[in-house]
Order: C-alpha cells, then sequence, then structure tokens
C-alpha cells in the first residue's frame, strides 16, 4: 500500500507505537484537562467535578474465542473493561456506550445474550448503557465499549503521581486470568474433532471466572475513599504487571523495586501453572487481563492500606532512572521489560 | 452456537436490532439525561450544561475499502463521523478518541497517515485527540471513535421534538458520497489486475471527496446559533434520508411528507447515476454516508432558515400515525421504507 519506508509495528511495540502516533497532538481546547496518556481522558464537567472517558476494541480472534467465551460473559466482560479504566483515575463509573460489528453468523437470540451480560453488569454496578449502534462486520464479532465516570477534579489520581518512596500496592491477585486462559485453550486443543466434548474444569472455577467474567475493583475505589486514602498514582492492570508497572514508572518519571515472593498469586494458579509446567510468576508479570489495580501511596500510609485487607504491598518507588526491577528471594534483580505488541 | 431459536439479524433490520437488544435497559443514574436513542448520550456536566457522547466503528471490508481509500483520508473521516453525531444534538465537538484494531500488514508509517488524517481534521475544527489505544487485529482495520461535545442543556436538540406542520430541513445536498463510492467501486473492478491502474475519476472530484473527505456541518451548527434559530428535532444523515427521516419521525411521534423535486442533488451526482443507469433519488434516499445535518424548524421560521443559505426545506411533519412519504411531481405519494442492515 505505502511506497516509502516500512517500519513493523512489532519493532515499536504497543506503547512505543501509541506515543509515536500521538506525538504530534497537543490539547488546544481548555475544557481538556489530561488528553492522551492515561487510563481516561478527563474532561472539565462544572467548576469542580471533571468526566473521565475511555475507550477499547474487543476483537473476536485476539481478545476472545467464541468456542468456549460465551456471549453473556463477553458482554458483562466488556462492561468491566470499560469500568476498570474509571476506576483506575479514581472516578466512580456512570455510563457505558457499545458499538457492535456484527457479522451475519449471529442470531438475534446470540446477540440477545451478549446484552444480558451487558444488563447484568449495568445492574451490578449501577451504571447506565446509553448508546447502543450497531454495524455489520466482515467476518467476526467486534465490540467497542466507551465507559464515562465522574469525579471532584481533586479526587482524581493520574498515572504521574508516583514519588519516590512511596508504597508500590496491587489489588486481588495476578495470573490467574491468564492461566484461565490457558486452561480454556488446552480443552479447546484436547477436545477440537471430539463429539459432545467434556472439558475438564473441575478445581480450577475460579480461573475461569477471573477470565471470562472478571469483576471490577469498585469495591476497592469504595474502600479507599472510606478510609481518606488518596493514591499518589494508579493504573488499571490489563496489560500485565510488568508492562502496567513500567508504564506508571514512565509516566511519574520514576523507577521501582518489587519483591517477588511479595506478589499475590491464587493457589489455583500455582496449580494449573505446575501441571501446565509453566511458571506461575511470568503468567503474573506478563499475563495481563486481570483488572485489578496497581497503585503507589506514600510511606506513612501503609497501616492504613493494609488495613483494608484488600492490597498487597508488593515494593516502593525508587529515583527516576533506576529502572524497574524484580528483586527474587536470593537477592537477585531482574530487570523488567514490557512485552511485546500482542498479535496472534 | 445456539441451540434455541435463531432469528436472523436481517429479519429486524438494524434498528429493530437496537430496540430489540436494548429494550430492557432503563437508566439509573441521575447523570444520564439521555440514554440509549438519540445520536448521543447526554450528560450532566454541572448545573446548566452537559456533556454529550457518541460511539461509532469502521471496520474494513465494510465501512471502507483500503484499495483506494487512502489512510489520511480515512483518518479525517473518523474525525468527521463522531463530531457529526455531537453537531445533530445541537452541541459544541470538543474532544475525540480513538481505538485502533491492526494487523500486522500494516506499516507504522501506514498508521502514521491515518493519524495526520485525525490531526488534520481536529485542527480544522478545534476539537483534542485525547485518547489512543491501539490493539492487535486478526484480519484488517478497525477503528473505535468516541467523540465529546458540550451544550447548554437548554440548547440541546433531540431527533424527539418534531412538531406537527414543522419544516424539514437538509444541508447541502444528497447521494453524493454514495455515487463517489459507486464510481471507485466501479474503477476497481475495470482495473482488477491492470498493471500501473489510471482510474479515470475526471469531472466528479466532488463526488470522490464527499465520500472520502466528509466535512462536518459545523458552519451550519454555527450559523443556526447566529441567527437564534433553535431546531425542534435533529438528526445526523448517515444512513441515508429515508431511514434518517423515520427515526426522526419515531421519535417524534409523527409523519412526514417530503416533495421530491425539492431533494437538492448535486450536478456531479445526477450526471454520474445517468452515466451508470441508477437513479440519483435512490442515491439520495438510502445512499446514507452524507454527514449532513436533517432539521425540523416551526413554520414561522421560514425566512431565517432560507436566509441562511446552507439549507433546502423539503417538506413538513404531518400528525401521528399518517406515516412518511415521498411526494413525486406528478402528485403520487410513494411510502418511505427504511433500509435493512447493510452487510455485504
Amino acid at each position: 500500500m505505502e511506497k516509502k519506508k516500512n517500519t513493523e509495528i512489532a519493532q515499536l511495540g504497543e506503547f512505543g507505537l501509541i506515543d509515536t502516533l500521538t506525538k504530534g497532538f497537543k490539547t488546544q481546547v481548555k475544557t481538556t484537562l489530561q488528553g492522551v496518556g492515561d487510563d481516561a481522558a478527563v474532561i472539565a464537567a462544572g467548576r469542580s467535578e471533571a468526566l473521565v472517558v475511555t475507550t477499547d476494541l474487543l476483537l473476536e480472534g485476539i481478545d476472545f474465542d467464541l468456542t468456549y467465551f460465551p456471549l453473556k460473559h463477553l458482554g458483562y466482560k466488556a462492561v468491566t473493561v470499560g469500568i476498570s479504566d474509571i476506576l483506575a483515575m479514581n472516578a466512580q463509573p456512570e455510563q457505558i456506550l457499545l458499538s457492535l460489528g456484527v457479522s451475519s453468523k449471529f442470531s438475534v437470540e446470540a446477540l440477545q445474550d451478549l446484552y444480558e451480560g451487558v444488563a447484568a453488569a449495568c445492574k451490578e454496578h449501577g451504571i447506565d448503557l446509553t448508546g447502543g449502534d450497531t454495524n455489520a462486520s466482515v467476518t467476526g464479532l467486534a465490540l467497542g465499549i466507551t465507559a464515562v465516570g465522574r469525579a471532584k477534579r481533586n479526587d482524581l489520581v493520574y498515572r504521574r503521581g508516583a514519588k519516590l518512596n512511596d508504597l508500590i500496592c496491587i489489588t486481588g491477585n495476578l495470573g490467574a486470568a491468564y492461566m484461565g486462559l490457558q486452561l480454556l485453550e488446552r480443552e479447546k486443543k484436547v477436545l477440537s474433532g471430539v463429539q459432545n466434548p467434556e472439558p475438564q474444569f473441575a478445581g480450577y472455577e475460579y480461573l475461569l471466572e477471573k477470565y471470562l467474567k472478571p469483576r471490577p475493583r469498585t469495591d476497592v475505589i469504595a474502600a479507599l475513599a472510606e478510609e481518606k486514602i488518596r493514591p499518589t498514582a494508579m493504573i488499571d492492570l490489563s496489560d500485565g504487571l510488568a508492562s502496567d508497572l513500567m508504564q506508571l514508572c514512565k509516566a511519574s518519571n520514576c523507577g521501582a523495586r518489587i519483591y517477588l515472593e511479595r506478589i499475590p498469586i491464587a493457589q489455583q494458579t500455582h496449580r494449573l501453572a505446575e501441571e501446565l509446567h509453566t511458571d506461575p510468576v511470568v503468567a503474573a508479570l506478563n499475563g495481563g487481563q486481570d483488572h485489578e489495580l496497581l497503585f503507589t501511596v506514600p510511606l506513612d500510609m501503609q497501616e492504613a492500606v493494609m488495613r483494608l485487607g484488600l492490597v498487597d504491598i508488593i515494593g516502593h518507588v525508587t529515583a527516576p532512572g533506576t529502572g524497574c526491577y524484580l528483586v527474587t528471594p536470593d537477592g537477585s534483580d531482574i530487570r523488567l521489560r514490557a512485552q511485546g505488541f500482542r498479535e496472534e
């Protein structure tokens, strides 16, 4: 298509690509409080409030495989994906808009299942579906999700606020969604061509739920507000701990040290990783899709944060230019690197 | 995938499908001023203002063919698609967010062309790009566009406000974008397999521009504000006059009579239609993608509207239940019907 120089996307990686594409853009509208470069855009709304807006695409064959992904769960997960970015700004999600690209292989009833999942998530999290566009698609299913939230401007938390010696906190546990996906992929492979397949999921229900129906951490945001803990920086854990921590550190112009033995990993994640001969730490660092929250708080908040019972402290912020390191139990430092551009 | 009843999407049509999928959703958040069912969602922002938010998907193979659609133009058009929905609420577009799904066949330079078009449109219309997500895609290019605008709540114009005897107005002319597409498709077919193809576009530059690089009608919205003309109802002309007029009438619970000889059609549209042995009126009624505005004003606004020099009055609003009719020069009434669900 192009005669000039051809640089492959993979050479830049996802974040390098976004930087390259958007570097020429300067904000010019006075209501734009935050442009490209955080979990969501921030737009002035009245004197003291702001709306936060985020958009995501979920594409069949990349982000989900309908062989094993029930459409109802997919609808639920689409809402979680949108809400998580809003929560990561310390804002309250309020509205969601959904654009569908859909080929003729889908029946109306199949799409109703999808919307049932959307409705369940909206009800559970007290938000409204306020847009419902549908388009044709050549092959599969494409979901465009826009989520809108609201916060007092002073309550907003950006990626860029982490300070030297701040504590690095994460909610829940990591790698479970990724291991859930590995399990589904294994059973799909094993049972391919089998009539009336009966996949073996016993004992791994938690992993499946974390992958197929992740819950946004509205509880954590509410608990932080109740305890008057305002993180200095925050990001949604959607690309994996390594990648997301590096994004936060880049925005905050700082380094980080996290401790391997402090990374919370669920029992089922450990067990399945053993069964599949893989490393659960790799799943936690690079797996992604956990939709937990990664945030930093000042050192003197340690007790208050621990009292929440929802958070693990996994490390601390270091000086600019020191890089992001994983410290193993034997004391060696492993430099973190971001995952490449995800593409199959 | 589904064992239960299978209703084909085509049986419902696009609008029937959206109605079916979203009918169970009730708004529950007090900041939601308008949910599903208009060009954009309306969300409270401060005491007297509102933000309007809209989302669209543009999918390769359905909405554009990269054989002849330059990526720079596609970036520009993506912004127009978003802005047009904001303008149709009589609001001022301020921000746009873009999600990309992209396969490895695209180079970084190709995507930079796309973003150059986005940048040009942002600059021209004074809006900010505030989100820039990229994902992988299995096959082609997918664009998720979210546009955000702002208005005083009292200035907002919905689809639902048309009143009996209101005048039906449209901006620009119709069918040109559709004929531009027909021309591009013809040349693609004719020149398929030809080395160094030289497509014949002379004399049809306007049609190509209307399809490849449509301009949102910010000028019309500004002129209406200046002349203190507040339409009673408004909709973006993206699906074709017939379909969009029926949407407006459904929302306003009214009928309509429009007059064939008053529908503005450009000379180039007439000429190419003749050359291709098609009816330019069909292009105007069903072609879509004109991104002009359709709106209604009270009868006593006739002179004021005509003075703008930007608008044609093509008919008037009739009583509920009377249906939407096209009146031909020989006086016969043709009942309008919406196009089906667009799918190739």
